[in-house]
């Protein structure tokens, strides 16, 4: 039997039995989801455009709307075809694109990372002048004669020279990493990855010119065995195949974009010389290989922390031959090389005063420093900002409300300008804020009786939107004539509430632990795509962040890929990338006595 | 077909119209030769012991005596088996034994190489002490945080940790390059190669406790495409298939050398970490497959001319994943890795006084030190003092006349004890030095006429070996009844005379450029196997040798091994050794006016 993923095309043949989700993973298809086919989450649907004919199961009429059921939405978790079959996948580009949009670099820097590349012409030998060929070139590019070369390298000289004897030589420091034919100056590239857990990024520059080449995202294909850290964990430990198979995924992954890269800007796949890598210590111990398992479980040791440096062809990456990689230190079991990038690139270590950064995703994990400290900790906020564990929680994807505005009607934003689907990060901390400013919800993050509204004066097409449905109390977004009303549920803002207090009593322990209030900070910096698109008085009304004036608190986009390019571009910067991470001090909140304290406290709006 | 080589029993199956040689070089069985297959030196015999049933071709009959074709003797290089085939190979494994006795070190010593091998017990994290596991092995071991390790061996970490959590560490100076479970820290071993145009030499150490453990010589397997240097040279540049073939030769013989020491020893492959190189300039290229075609015509640039590390795997060496290989710099390219070994390992770049080094091939190479500086050159001797080009010559294997008496009658040594077959180098120079002692032979080379010898009162026993043949005068040295007598010609004493002339000519060279005459040398030191046979004596009475007292003559024995082992033992030799072949300046005997006058001067007795 074939099945073909829309709109993409792939093809693949499969025996009878499996999943889509299951046959997805094999084939190379990427299909969100969350809870790793358990069928909980309901976030790994498709449409099925031909060879629908198995039942529909239980879950999926639980989590499918009727709308969607009738168009042919099924659970690729829950769907197991039994003859040809043609499936579309949701596209999640809009989320790509977004991360794409937030890397703000200049485009052009003067680089200092021991790449050269030198044309030159290496003279005959004379019988009065017998130098070897190798110590011509290195004297002919002024590199030290006790420099390096591989002899791979070394092989390839006598042929070139045997021609034109005019080569193009590539060296990093003083070791030659590459001899070509002819005048290649200019070819000289490096790639930095940012691997997230859904979204991997990746900047192609040419290391000679510091021109920015290109930036390409995608999302994350390990995908497929989980939305969360998590769930893939679990299924690396399943069995040694597993293990394999997830970490093949990533490196097909960097090896996708870096042949994308190659066909789009025209450059050789073998003049990429370097490649540097953050992500979060889970995605930094795939990338690896490296079994996971501890990080799922106190105490949460990882296997590594330092550094880890190699030739990029030992992790199956097809760049040059003697490319190398260089994955940058964690710090923590939860706070991972792309938080170690972050901090390289607010640069919060060297600034005078007291900064706070703040990465929000499943885990939040916050970085205090000043006053001579650095200290970190991760704290679990739970999928709420991410759109999962919202009933109508999605990514930031075409359909997604992202903005809200509750006055004397509800005013929403939505990405791609089209009919609202869901929900995502943003739209949720604006809904709950609005719902807390409009008087709807109370303190303790309770919609309020509908007589007490009107007591309040909270206009009638506002009220109007406020119902009890089977699913308990909620309050209408955005109505829908053709399938279910976006809603907002009492039981959303609880899940808000666990979230925000979770990042709240995290910052309040490092904040105590410095001995500093609200008011000795100078800047709080909020990485990532969270911080560019959530609205700050938003989060401030929630109480997800301290109470400092808004013009203090920076939105600094992709900073963990920004601080991979600093340690490609910059030599100096991997080093001072080894002492932020031995210098930022990890304070383990499930040994803190007094976090239960605090985030009970958090908890009220 | 098949065709079987006797005595090692390896068998191959072909097709019609190879000859027996090249049928033997794809099987991987060593059949000596001197000429490449062309049918000249008559070196390349082998026994046909069933099959034989082509016609013995001209050269054959020119170059095998009546005796040998009688019983069956063919050679290889002519010989195109038509149906299945046995043939038997003569054993030169004599001159391996030799060699391998030739390894005069200390059985035991206090090394000096960077290597650690530690047991150490991994505590497991706790919620308080997060550490990675590689943090705790580094600490536990007293290795700096920040020393390297591959991804290879972080991914064995946690499956080795699962079970008992005891270890064995192995380091690299501060690079971690082997983890294994339980105890393992006597298992260290490190290899030295020499790599002779003739015979591989490989010693096996423990790298912990400094005893050597064994030492293997066997035949350089790149000797069926030709004995000397410039065959195989010659084969090399004929193709890249060629070049490829000659370079997998070396790299399987090496393979052979560390697995037999494996079986023997009871050393697994994977604890063998670190192998050094040492070999001749071409011998030095094919260890890399580097095209050596220059080295066969002037102005003979090397393409390479200092050290060259690397990964052991890269080469194919299949040892420990993480096993380097370090190859000894080159002085020229006719002066290899092998005269720096013997360099550092005589120790003559910091005695006192005066130093000439010889060593004696096809190529003289030869060091002179002293006064502050080091100079040496190559000197083409041509294989006369390695018994071809002789001939009744023969390589120092069973059956070879060894050392040479003229007194009231001739008396010899044989090695093997056995009856001669022919005549070895040290028996060459002990025949003429005799000779001319006898007064048989007068200063120019020339036999004396038979009158002038009873003039002389030469005994009649020794008058009567004198005689005329087809092949002008000769003098035999063994009369044999079965086949035929063991001779020296006219034509040979002349070889002999032009070996020793180039040899001295050089040795001028040098002391005229450092402005000394015999009288200034301290010491003359005798490199390899040459050194250890040839009766100093009769070197000196041939002119091969400055006239300088007998007890400052001293044989070296495998020095350039000897080189080897101290560069893979202690860390500092390689510095030491890159130092060396830098210091010591190269004369070009080619471009030396003075060297015609020198030679034709030092050609007589």
């Amino acid at each position: 039997m074939k099945i073909r993923f829309l709109p993409k095309g792939l093809e693949y043949t499969f025996e009878t039995g499996k999943s889509v989700l299951k046959l997805a993973a094999e084939a190379g298809a990427a299909i969100d989801g969350n809870c790793a086919g358990n069928g909980t989450c309901g976030k790994c649907k498709v449409k099925v455009i031909s060879g629908n004919d198995e039942k529909i199961s239980r879950e999926e009429k639980l989590l499918l709307s009727v709308g969607e059921i009738r168009a042919g939405y099924r659970l690729a978790c829950k769907f197991r075809p039994i003859n040809d079959v043609i499936v579309e996948v949701p596209l999640e580009e809009d989320a790509v694109k977004r991360k794409t949009k937030l890397m703000a670099m200049p485009d052009s820097l003067i680089i200092q990372n021991g790449y050269k590349k030198q044309f030159v012409r290496i003279e005959e030998s004379t019988i009065q002048n017998q130098a070897s060929d190798l110590e011509k070139i290195k004297k002919n590019c002024g590199l030290d004669e006790r420099g390096t070369i591989c002899s791979e390298l070394i092989k390839k000289i006598p042929d070139l020279l045997s021609e034109k004897r005019e080569i193009t030589v590539t060296a990093r420091q003083n070791e030659i990493i590459d001899i070509e034919a002819g005048d290649a100056t200019t070819e000289c590239y490096g790639l930095a990855l940012d691997i997230g857990t859904t979204t991997v990024v990746g900047h192609l520059w040419n290391l000679i010119t510091g021109e920015l080449i290109g930036v390409n995202a995608v999302t994350n294909p390990q995908g497929v065995f989980g939305a969360d850290v998590i769930s893939r964990i679990t299924y690396a430990n399943e069995s040694k195949e597993n293990l394999e198979n997830i970490h093949q995924k990533i490196i097909a992954c960097i090896n996708g974009i870096a042949s994308e890269f190659s066909e789009t800007y025209h450059v050789k796949l073998e003049h990429i010389y370097e490649i540097t890598f953050v992500g979060n210590t889970t995605m930094s111990h795939l990338l690896l290989g490296v079994n996971p398992r501890q990080l799922a479980v106190a105490p949460f040791a990882p296997v590594f922390v330092k550094s880890v440096a190699g030739l990029a062809s030992e992790l199956g990456i097809r760049i040059n031959k003697n490319a190398k990689y260089y994955l940058m230190p964690i710090i923590a079991g939860h706070v991972g090389s792309d938080i170690t990038a972050g901090i390289l690139s607010t640069g919060i270590m060297h600034g005078d005063g007291i900064h706070l950064m703040l990465d929000v995703g499943t885990n939040g994990e916050i970085v205090l420093t000043g006053r001579g400290s650095a200290i970190t900790c991760s704290t679990a906020a739970g999928p709420a900002f991410e759109g999962a564990s919202i009933f109508k929680g999605m990514r930031a994807a075409e359909g997604a409300i992202e903005k809200i505005k509750i006055e004397d009607d509800v005013r929403i934003q939505v990405i791609g300008s089209t009919v609202p689907t869901g929900i995502c990060g943003s739209g949720i901390i604006d809904a709950v804020a609005q719902l807390i400013n409009s008087g709807l919800v109370d303190w303790t993050g309770k919609f309020i009786k509908p007589e007490a509204m009107i007591e309040k004066n909270i206009p009638e097409s506002i009220i109007s939107r406020f119902r009890k449905s089977e699913r308990g109390n909620e309050f209408v977004l955005a109505y829908n004539s053709d399938g279910e009303d976006i809603v907002i549920l009492q039981k959303d803002i609880r899940e808000v509430q666990l979230a925000k207090a979770a990042i709240y009593a995290g910052i309040r322990i490092l904040m105590n632990r410095m001995g500093i209030t609200d008011d000795d900070l100078d800047k709080i910096h909020i990485a990532g795509a969270f911080g560019n698109y959530i609205d700050i008085d938003s989060a401030l009304t929630i109480g997800l962040l301290p109470k400092i004036d808004k013009d203090k608190i920076i939105s600094e986009g992709n900073s963990a890929g920004i601080g991979a390019c600093m340690a490609l571009l910059f030599s100096d910067k991997q080093k001072e990338a080894e002492r932020t991470a031995e210098a930022v001090i990890h304070v383990e909140l499930a040994s803190c006595t007094e976090f239960q304290d605090e985030y009970v406290k958090s908890m009220s709006f």
